[in-house]
């Protein structure tokens, strides 16, 4: 949630002379996406979402992320259409920063969802699935379990500021998923961040998905897993069974679970637990004293492994 | 610019409730107003702006900024216009705050506010002077000189940290301004903080004054020195005689200015240059290290306020 950079109208003016969608009526900073600038931008010709791309989104994974928005808007998956510019192309620059124009969705993010949510997104995600898998891009999970002990090893040593006992379970934790990681479930293009921030509703049926900032080729259910952990549980942080099934079970009605992901489930929801945990751990040391951005609660995920440590086999 | 307070869909759906503006489709907390949580908001009735009033606002103040936007609105000044409740109120509570929804103004500000600019703000500025001429409720200016020296007095001593001499400067200007400060001048509402982020241009001409938490009752004069030192100095803080002439002939034009006035603008402008050095001194203070937000720089205003002092009258 930031606006980092602040367009100049006149700048802005020239680059919406690029492209072929009227006059400029207003352009707001909008507080929405981590990792980049936002704008709402109304023009004669509607809405659309003016993004300016920020350091932590590598400028060579664009046309894979604005490719895959493009291929899934056209099969149907309700989510941000780049809006190409009068050369034909998605991407321009604006204010020193590659930029992209994409339509707007309506829709709002749902703070604490309910069964019906849970379930509306267990299908939409299977049909993001779906409709991905003929997308012929790759980008490699730079967040999978390889990554994960590179990550954690130079901020060890501060863990148990965070809770004590923190470094000795990440890595008891790491050895374990390690060595069970599961190999060769069906895999495909995911979403990798699909948080209730990602998701517009209206009333309880989803009218979009958003910010593919984070997608890449992985296993499917894993992707669920990751949605398992960010929608089933309640303020506590305790899971709750009722969400969890109606996720699981409106997910599997359009894209079937085979036998091994089914297996595999238990150490996905570690694993994506885990995902969460060093990222919001790393980004925890990172915040300087007294900043006014307070950043997300490590011990959410690490309640949420803990529970996955212990409840097994649940599907 | 800022988001202060994340809204709750559940409580923003029970909130849109008490009105008659349609169903919710989309809400977007946006970087506008330095007071205040303001948020872009959809429903299928139109585009409004929603506004949370944080703690610099004092809510006893709220029916004056209300009916003001109420009553300029009405005479065709065009400024955002509160939306009553079902109750007929414009004032209800949101996220333990009061909150109103206001109309969406198009048109976008402009960063580096050329000629035209400054000559449609005259008229705009001048129009607003005598549409608030028979508004009934009053505000005094808690800003005015006899409020700066108990604004510096308990900061003074790091003043030499913004710049050597900063501390004496301020203090002998003090002294110059209470002893000289107009009184009697044409009063009335004033906005007392039109800078260029609180007008929205379309092409050349205003399309909308927005922000009036800060007005009050004081010299419409005083008005116009706060927007002669914000909009007539370039970017290296050099005062710019076209623009400065383009907006005061503007406004003259609308709203002649008398002798009286026309004798104390000098003096005046001299006070608006002080107003605005203190409070960004003062934020410059309360900012703690490593926050993300950059306060405004209060040099910019010291060197406004030495133009004034060897300036002379201009008009």
């Amino acid at each position: 949630m930031a606006v980092y950079t602040q367009v100049d109208d006149a700048e802005l003016l020239a680059f919406l002379a690029t492209y072929d969608i009227g006059d400029l009526l207003s352009c707001k900073g909008i507080a929405e996406g981590v990792e980049n600038s936002n704008y709402y931008l109304h023009t004669s010709a509607g809405s659309f979402i003016l993004t300016l791309y920020e350091r932590r989104v590598a400028e060579a994974d664009l046309p894979f992320f604005l490719g895959l928005m493009e291929h899934l808007a056209r099969r149907g998956v309700t989510c941000p259409l780049p809006v190409p510019n009068r050369a034909g192309k998605p991407l321009g620059r604006l204010a020193g920063r590659p930029a992209v124009i994409v339509t707007f969705l309506d829709g709002y993010s749902v703070h604490h969802p309910e069964v019906a949510h849970c379930a509306a997104l267990g299908v939409a995600l299977a049909q993001l699935h779906l409709a991905s898998a003929d997308f012929p891009l790759r980008r490699p999970n730079a967040l999978s379990v390889e990554a994960w002990r590179p990550l954690f090893a130079p901020a060890a040593a501060r863990a148990d500021e965070v809770e004590p006992g923190l470094r000795e379970t990440v890595e008891a934790e790491l050895d374990y998923l390690e060595q069970n990681w599961p190999r060769d479930l069906p895999s495909g293009v995911i979403h990798a961040d699909l948080f209730p921030d990602n998701a517009f509703f209206l009333g309880d049926k989803i009218s979009g998905v958003i910010d593919f900032y984070f997608a890449c080729n992985d296993a499917y259910a894993y992707d669920l897993a990751i949605c398992l952990n960010a929608w089933c549980f309640d303020e506590a942080h305790r899971f709750d069974m009722e969400k969890g099934a109606a996720l699981l079970s409106a997910y599997r009605r359009v894209r079937p679970l085979d036998g091994a992901e089914l297996d595999a489930f238990p150490t996905l929801a570690r694993g994506a637990a885990m995902r969460f945990l060093l990222t919001r751990y790393v980004d925890w040391l990172d915040v300087p004293k007294g900043a006014l951005v307070r950043p997300k609660d490590p011990r959410e995920y690490l309640a949420k492994l803990r529970f996955h440590q212990t409840a097994g086999a649940f599907l």
